[in-house]
């Protein structure tokens, strides 16, 4: 029975990849016999927002394969006839969801045996409506015709989820008849069985969120009061599934892994849980999708960050779990607590920014990327990333020295580019950054002739070097075809404002915007030991401090180091780290001992000063984070503008708290 | 008596004018003693996001004076300590939410018999919590302690709106006592009465959005099940308050004015509106606080886009209707058709824009503009808008010819400048252009002998220009003190994408982004007739036909003009009305007669093409909505992303219906 199991997933395997014959799937079908009753196929798709006839002819292809082997079922993720998320496009252009509606129709219509579970956007059809217009449901699609429908109950509205901007949680749990498509009641509600017999089994169907509020996983601490797997729970079915699009995010796996498996214990009842893959603008979703069975055991799980059909049979144990990403696992159990130990962390960092990179080229339809190799960090770690997201063939890497560049950084930019196999050459700005400087010391004259508030020093001087630089590369991406210049950011230095606006900020994409600067360390040493090609990286890359060459530090007489115009990288992204992480405010990090503090002790006037620096700038790089472009969210919170949103003019905020004799005082001034 | 009512708008005046003395004030309070019964104070104030101290000053200082003029009461906007929207920050920095309930406890102490009502973000403190974290409430205060907390209950999470991100909504409607204060628990809610009983009368409060929702005036169409005014109602309150922060839109005060006059009518009782005004960010909140009486007669009206305490008592006629814009009273029976008369709602759209201009630079700091002067319709009325928020010494303009740039143009620009009284200088970008050409040659050619992918023909020139005129202005503005550059695109042409990234559509701040051209002429023409200077805008940019001067059409050997290179933007501005307020579709616009069909007929081939073009440019327009800066919202709808969005990889999006057999046929070629 074994080597039946493993010829199913070999067999299975080879038609992922495309390699299948006829006889391969014939074989698969004649494994597959014992299994048949209660058999499930978990479809793993990687949907275009929008785009419902590509989505569509996925979805045909794998109920059609389903078919062909005769499983009982085959389920795909959340709303995959539109791509999740979709966002407010539904509502300015609801010609699209009559469309999603005609496709799901007459996808129906080619149904047999085999069951299909279909997500999709349902408009609610009334002349008289109450609530959002439409609801985010799944079809139970058989024999040609649409035998129900569930509905999402719980919608989620925060971070980078917007379900309730459009849609109405629905009142009603679990599967309502065929029928109500576009006309669902909830006063009229079938109140009949909730859940869905198929074949000989019934399954107790959900949507995504509506699996995320157990309550006692939670411990009582919920978003939501209804819990629908719970309501579903009451008519026993013999299998939850769980229709998903939920990204991967830094310590998601932690909770998701554990709760499913809490949920399938509590209940005495396998669950099948099927998730999205590939990104859709700042969301890269995991896949992962995956089956515990009765006792919270994991029976199956499918590969990450790629399109996978997986077969399972939970009531025959047929399954096989595919690994997460390297050191994953062992996250499961840890605690929330600031490190430096990246590195279970870093292959799906790695694997979560190659697939936000590769599908946002190509659901643009953009191929080719432009980026300045400076052979600092973040310009490296780009490259390196770039390189394996969409091919080093498509990926220049330009030099771009100044006269501050040092001979290092030009020698460790091109030795990088060879290493990686990119297209590489060197463009001096020098005489752009002259020629601009002649003209604006002209221009800045005559305004100072009017205006008597010139700065005694600026960072004019450094822009212009970062400006004429993506002026290169905007020149590059007009010049060629299907080319998008690459913005280098990193997380630490955009919470601090330090990168420049129509220069290194400036980009079609944003690659390591959500990755801090120590884990970007971490990354680079990880890309070396672990790539196709070790040792890509430069090690002088990885040693040297960060700064941006942009200016000289006027008391070494060199480049001025990044950490001394700010603070260790070290401390400033446990302050990222505190804040986003435990919501920590200025005292309670005042009071608290930082990592950094461990190994180098700090004077209370110095650990002041920074996070003094640190509020002060961050509340004016609010409007760069408005600005920047399309980036992959990474970790558990992040400053991506479609994650988090602060007004830009909230810069009064006070971040310290006040006593209450100060505020009493201040009250006495106001009143007179 | 009449007399005296003039005379106590006189003296309040003086008061919201700062020129009230001791005597000023005695003398009001005296004139106001047959009116205290049931008086109130509506304080329309505009408050900073997050900036508790200064909000907190303006509500000290209004209860003040509402004490010293002996009123009844004082009702604030919709979380005035806070400032709205505040948006995710208090999830991210919750001490900004205990700061402002020490706020509210320290202010209910200095209240005496005249009550006061002031919105803050209420926590909810459990240690097993369902739900979010806050709740949007506003807190009746008086004789030193608070009596009572209103929370709201409908969460308006659309458009410009997303309360349901990190709101709670109320079960409750009404009135709880003060001691549940972060404590209250809708299964232990009192039963008792859910209006406020102040001094002789009865009030039932609630909060904006809640006040929205009746079914009879919407046709049984509502957002939400629950109508917390009807709730109210049925206890028979003396007046209803609402505390509202409601942005102006097109076409919302016809619906506001309306659905209160209906509310107070239907109800018989008296409504008072009391508003946000100034400007957050994208939001400009035009204020225009409001009383109807129990006939639903306008009693009062504050003034729009400015700070004001309007004293009003509904039981005995004391109220003030203040005019709205010019003409926009016209507007409240209007239907909604698509109209080139734009007359009634220019000085609503001009008030809006300086509004967001002027307390996006005041609340983040900023005091000085510098712009692009290129003699074009775009940046001359951006010039004259910025003359006006931040005043003319404030603003630089700087011409920046190319060598396609007309004399006329040039002069154009120096002109404006002249007549606007700004600063004006004219800064060549030849040697600019020429340098980075140069330098570009070379760089192409290495880049072509690896990418075999060049443009025959590219978009380059045009936007080495573009960039090289933003290069000069971010310098300016690194410069010199509290400079921002500004970014003149308007609305039409972000539709199609027809603006130069890290070019004209840069800059801190966007003042036009939702303005549509046709819209945008007839302000001009609007600005030249009613500035206190007349004609400031030559002749010659009014009547010239837009287009870039980047590149010179090889057909006349002229620049080349903005329409032959989109299409007549009567046509384009109609097909963005009718997406925005219609939500048609494609063949929807090819089956119905434009305005532009009217005076001169096209073929529908030429309409197909338009059309086509339309949502072939608009597709990939999606980017650059996203990283567009700050703008003032002005129409019904706009692509401004804090209120509408769209994925960017949504570009596969099918924006045509499809026929069933098409369906049919495709899931054919599916299966196989």
């Amino acid at each position: 029975m074994n080597q039946d199991i493993e010829k199913i997933y070999k067999l299975s395997e080879l038609y992922d990849n495309g390699e299948s014959s006829q006889e391969t799937v014939e074989e698969l079908k004649r494994l597959l016999i014992p299994y048949k009753d209660g058999s499930i196929g978990l479809a793993q798709i990687n949907p275009k927002a929008g785009d419902i006839e590509y989505n569509a002819s996925k979805v045909v292809k794998y109920i059609t394969h389903a078919q062909n082997i005769g499983l009982d079922l085959v389920v795909f993720p959340e709303l995959v006839l539109m791509g999740y998320p979709i966002e407010d496009t539904i509502d300015r252009h609801p010609i699209i969801v009559e469309e999603n509606v005609k496709w799901l129709k007459e996808i129906a219509k080619i149904t047999t045996s085999t069951t299909a579970i279909v997500g999709f956007v349902e408009p609610r059809r009334y002349n008289q409506l109450t609530g959002k217009k439409y609801y985010n449901s799944v079809a139970v699609l058989s024999e040609g015709s649409i035998k129900g429908i569930v509905r999402k109950s719980l919608l989620p509205t925060y971070s980078e989820f917007n379900d309730y901007r459009y849609i109405e949680p629905s009142p009603v749990v679990g599967s309502q008849p065929g029928e109500t498509l576009g006309n669902f009641d909830a006063d009229k509600a079938v109140d009949g069985s909730k859940i869905n017999l198929i074949n000989s089994k019934t399954y107790g169907i959900s949507i995504c969120e509506d699996c995320w509020n157990n309550k006692e996983f939670f411990n009582d601490t919920t978003l939501y009061s209804l819990d629908p797997i719970d309501e579903l729970a009451k008519e026993n079915p013999n299998v939850f599934i769980n229709c998903s699009a939920s990204p991967t995010r830094a310590k998601k796996e932690q909770l998701k892994h554990n709760m499913l498996s809490f949920i399938s214990k509590k209940y005495s009842t396998p669950i099948v849980y099927v998730n999205q893959v590939g990104a859709i603008d700042n969301s890269s979703f995991d896949g992962s999708s995956r089956v515990f069975d009765k006792d919270g055991k994991l029976l199956a799980r499918a590969k990450s960050f790629t399109e996978q059909f997986l077969i399972v049979n939970p009531h025959k144990g047929l399954g096989k779990v595919y690994p997460l990403t390297k050191g994953l696992e062992q996250t499961l159990t840890e605690a929330k607590v600031y490190t430096l130990e990246y590195e279970p962390d870093l292959e799906r960092t790695y694997k979560t920014i190659i697939q936000g990179i590769r599908d946002y080229f190509n659901k643009t339809g953009f191929k080719r990327a432009v980026l300045g190799l400076s052979g600092g960090l973040d310009s490296t770690v780009c490259a390196v990333l770039l390189a394996d997201a969409i091919g080093a063939d498509n990926v220049f890497g330009v030099s771009m020295p100044s006269k501050i560049t040092s001979q290092e950084s030009k020698s460790d930019a091109a030795e990088l580019a060879e290493n990686l196999g990119i297209n590489f050459t060197e463009a001096s700005i020098k005489d752009m950054v002259e020629t601009t400087n002649n003209s604006l010391q002209k221009l800045f004259k005559t305004v100072e002739s009017k205006w008597n508030c010139r700065y005694k020093e600026s960072f004019t001087q450094d822009n212009i070097q970062a400006r004429s630089r993506a002026m290169f590369l905007w020149g590059i991406s007009n010049e060629f075809a299907s080319c998008l210049p690459i913005a280098t950011s990193d997380k630490s230095e955009l919470y601090m404002g330090y990168a420049t606006i129509n220069g290194d900020m400036s980009g079609g994409f944003a690659p390591i915007a959500d990755v801090p600067k120590t884990k970007l360390f971490a990354l680079a040493r990880w890309l070396n030991n672990n790539r196709h090609v070790k040792d890509a990286i430069p090690e002088a890359v990885i040693l040297k401090k960060p700064g941006a060459e942009l200016a000289i530090d006027p008391k070494t007489g060199k480049p001025l180091i990044a950490e001394d115009a700010l603070m260790p990288y070290e401390f400033l992204d446990e302050i990222i780290w505190r804040i986003e992480n435990k919501k920590e405010h200025y005292y309670d990090m005042l009071e608290s001992e930082f990592l950094y503090e461990k190994k180098d002790t700090i004077s209370r006037k110095q650990k002041i000063q920074w996070l003094d620096k640190f509020y002060r700038r961050m509340s004016t790089a609010l409007y760069k984070w408005s600005i920047l472009p399309p980036s992959v969210i990474v970790d558990s919170r992040s400053i991506n503008k479609y994650d988090y949103k602060q007004p830009i003019t909230s810069s009064g905020i006070n971040y310290k708290d006040s006593s209450l004799e100060e505020i009493k005082a201040k009250i006495l001034t106001f009143i007179k």
